[in-house]
């Protein structure tokens, strides 16, 4: 038997697209030879599908995909997962399905069973748990039908689940297993899955077609690397990441595993590739072409400027420098060679004049009263606002350059520098971002090192240095990552051997800005945990504040 | 028997604090001679706490809470709901649990069975359902305790669960039930209570005492109006609306069920009531005293203006008129009359420099371009800044105008009129906000009554009209009603007897307008389906757009 699998960039809704895709790919999987084709979890709908799965309208539309679809099952089988509806009165209305379509019907629905309701996942919001497991017959063979998560309690370890679909389909006798995956990436996440599927084909002793998603959703980013893996462990094919892919196996040959494609994997290259395909799925499913930020000299704006050329190409690519009284020198220049080195358009557009209009303005106001945060807000305002003239002016799509560490402290103005349609490295650490920079420049110089090498500041008020305000970001970073990516309270932070001031503050710190990160873009989700909708907290409470 | 029922307006997170209010109320009932005294559910750590359940140290807390709690247990029972801890591995770390404390000591924990997992809820992202359900026996009297949801269930008619708590629980003989719930207020949500707890008392022929929270936590407010009820479905007391209230039964008399109690409800009075109460909360819970808002002379920012001072007091809110060159006289004089009668500190603050300064500093990019939305966000941005700068200069938080109408169809400009730390009416429709308009009038004319009789207008160009780019506001309502509250389809919206191209505009702006709506500030709920937590949609997509 040829089994062929496909890791498609499907846009969320768009039914008549997305079933294009898929039409299109079973033409080539016939054209190959091969039996059958596997898409992936809700490829009709795209994934996440949220509350569009509350109307009526939009299940109709993916029955609708699921009949045209179904029309193609002519010499070939189809599976691909789709919404369906849920026939009992109790319970959701829905299951989250893969649908299992030759000679031009329906032949069988197999629901999943593991519904992750937790960080970014929504599941049970939505679908009923499947009850039943039943492996489908075809061409003489038996296939384990499962969704994503369904592996991922294997012999039932995983303490979040009570059951473990492929020990209830195991003594049906199947002689391999489907999953029909929506795995988004995160710097780990690729490490895991081959770990979770070899554990599974070990365990069962049939090889495993495990098939993702390629492609960014708003801040979820799919990385592909879907995998073919034998009974015996062998990764016998690793999809390339981040880009679409469709390829034919024999499952006899698969099944002896005597070759393995591991693909290499390196923490910097995998979030640059995956932060370059967040911004170009971002612009071009919204159907723009065109991206401005800001550039400070700083290396926030610098690593976003290279990730949006890389993504968008540098024709597209509009950067302002903003300079005003507090910018030194260098920042001017390390951001005009920057964007030279890009070949990026810049203007220069210092915002004296507009800073001083609002102070004239609010002089009767402000009469008598120390500069303070209101100044320093007003500069990082004006520039935001120039972006957004310019932006709306020309049609670009203004890129927010504010990264993790920034994003958790509150190091940001609200209408200011954290302005944009969407936050890039709003899940990258400040050290991380120095790290992707370095990564950036190991062909050449990409980012003037200069933008590398000098102490971080906002340039908002004479000599000011981000450590005039925040602990140094090596300590700071950890700190946050304890907090924000392993959960761990203060007591277990300060164990660790962390200063308890700094503890406290940063904790602080994080909780009474959550209502600065509830009014940001979207952010490119590329750790375990990123701000956004895999974190959510109360914006008005006491706890840690 | 006697018992007391509790509504407090507790701090999520705050649990030193929500322990000492209960404590107070625990004092009191025993002065009034209660044998038991019950709270809300999650009393002790708050509702909704969000992802901050998953921090063990959270749940330390909530555990040291309990202890306490039950210390002051003597000579008085008490019911609280707080977290606790699943001691099997498999499932949720949690169950959302009703202790009961007797005696110094935790005496029985009853886990909710029914764990709302849409709209504004996300229980089973936390907790594990509860399997088991026993009565609690207590002073000769039989009780049954339920958590909010394991009501809603009566009779297992309810589709979207499989189990009703109360028909296990029934079998064992309780003399009534207690109910601890969350339920916050929408403006239909006090007679669907009614009618709940009403269906439960006639079915299982006992009283039932439903305690509520009554207080704001960000956008969620919840309304108190706890309620008392007869088996015979007499509501024996229904507690004030959005305040605290301890007030102390004889079991027996309720049980009769002679008189009622129930309040009158009316529509823009709980929804004025309820905006009032959550501006209170908002800014009290943050610690911040002073609002401060921009006036146009439109009937939005009046009814926010409105709300804020008789939230606040009219000595905490400033408001700002900021006229331009497109400014009609009468939105200066309506403004400044309005701010007249509230008694509140008023600047006008004329945008034109800052507007002129911005033109000139970006006509070298934008010369020869006619003037368009740039422009005219240009100036909603300038005012934006403006109230930002007082804001940062003299402690403020900016209250947000927009309504809903506007928030759907995205007829606002992002860092401009849409900033703000707090949506007030964004969850108000315009044809709703003109009621509230009049509803504050009611006693004498507060909103000067050409606010209300005057065609709306941004005023962002010359004789602007809101009905120049959207469908009148009493249709597009309609249409907004239908899509957003009752999740209709186009094809079912059309069908009610709107125009096809008006219905299939309506719902393309608000598809594509969720960008800016991420980018908001929280908005207090007064409907069934606000905009913000519990509506939650992809940004990239292509469905309706």
């Amino acid at each position: 038997m040829k089994i062929a699998i496909a890791q498609l960039n499907v846009l969320i809704g768009d039914f008549d697209g997305n079933v294009q895709k898929m039409l299109n790919s079973v033409e080539e999987a016939k054209q190959k030879g091969a039996d059958l084709i596997c898409f992936s979890e809700l490829a009709t709908c795209g994934y996440p599908p949220r509350d569009f799965l509350e109307f009526e309208d939009f299940i109709e539309l993916a029955e609708k995909a699921i009949e045209r679809l179904a029309e193609a099952a002519d010499g070939i089988a189809i599976v691909v997962g789709s919404p369906s509806k849920n026939p009992v009165i109790e319970g959701k209305d829905l299951f989250n399905s893969a649908y299992f379509l030759a000679d031009g019907q329906v032949q069988q629905v197999q629901h999943k069973a593991l519904l992750p309701t937790y960080d970014v996942f929504d599941e049970y919001r939505y679908f009923e748990p499947a009850s039943e497991f039943k492996v489908v017959e075809y061409k003489g063979k038996k296939i384990a039908l499962t969704i994503c998560e369904d592996i991922w309690n294997i012999g039932n370890e995983n303490p979040l689940y009570t059951i473990c679909p492929m020990d209830e389909l195991h003594p049906q006798g199947p002689d391999f297993i489907l999953n029909l995956s929506a795995s988004p990436f995160s710097y780990q996440q690729a490490e895991t899955r081959i770990h979770v599927v070899r554990s599974n084909v070990e365990r069962y002793g049939i090889p495993m077609f495990y098939v993702n998603h390629a492609g960014a959703q708003t801040e979820l980013i799919f990385d592909g690397g879907s995998l073919v893996v034998a009974p015996n462990g062998t990764v016998v094919d690793e999809l390339p990441y981040f880009e679409e892919c469709l390829r034919v196996y024999d499952l006899d040959v698969v099944t002896e595993g005597t070759q393995s494609k591991e693909l290499p994997k390196n923490k910097m290259q995998l979030i640059h590739d995956a932060l370059v395909l967040g911004v170009k799925d971002y612009f071009g499913k919204l159907g723009f072409k065109k991206a401005i930020l800001g550039l400070s000299g700083g290396i926030d704006s610098a690593v976003t400027a290279v990730i949006a050329s890389r993504a968008l190409g540098k024709e597209n690519v509009r950067v302002v420098l903003m300079p005003s009284q507090f910018s030194s020198d260098h920042s001017v220049n390390d951001a005009r060679e920057l964007a030279e080195n890009l070949g990026v358009q810049y203007d220069i557009i210092p915002i004296q004049s507009v800073f001083e209009a609002y102070s004239t303005l609010l002089q009767p106001q402000f009469e008598g009263l120390p500069f303070n945060i209101a100044e320093e807000n007003l500069q990082a305002r004006s520039r935001g606002m120039i972006l957004m003239a310019m932006s709306n002016k020309f049609g670009h799509i203004v890129l927010n350059t504010s990264n993790k560490s920034e994003a958790a402290v509150g190091y940001g103005t609200l209408y200011g520098d954290m302005c944009g349609g969407l936050s890039v490295i709003g899940d990258v650490y400040k050290t991380e971002v120095f790290e992707l920079a370095r990564y950036m420049n190991k062909d050449g110089e990409v980012i003037p090192v200069n933008t590398i090498t000098k102490p971080p500041s906002a340039e908002l008020r004479p000599n000011q240095k981000d450590s005039d305000s925040l602990p140094e970001y090596d300590i700071l970073d950890q700190i946050l990552y304890q907090y924000i990516e392993k959960r761990q309270g203060p007591q277990d932070i300060i164990e660790m051997g962390f200063e308890e001031a700094i503890v406290k503050r940063a904790l602080r710190l994080v909780n009474i800005n959550e209502f600065k990160r509830h009014q940001t873009a979207p952010t490119l989700r590329v750790s375990p945990k990123a701000f956004g909708m895999g974190r959510r907290m109360p914006i008005v409470g006491k706890y840690l504040s």
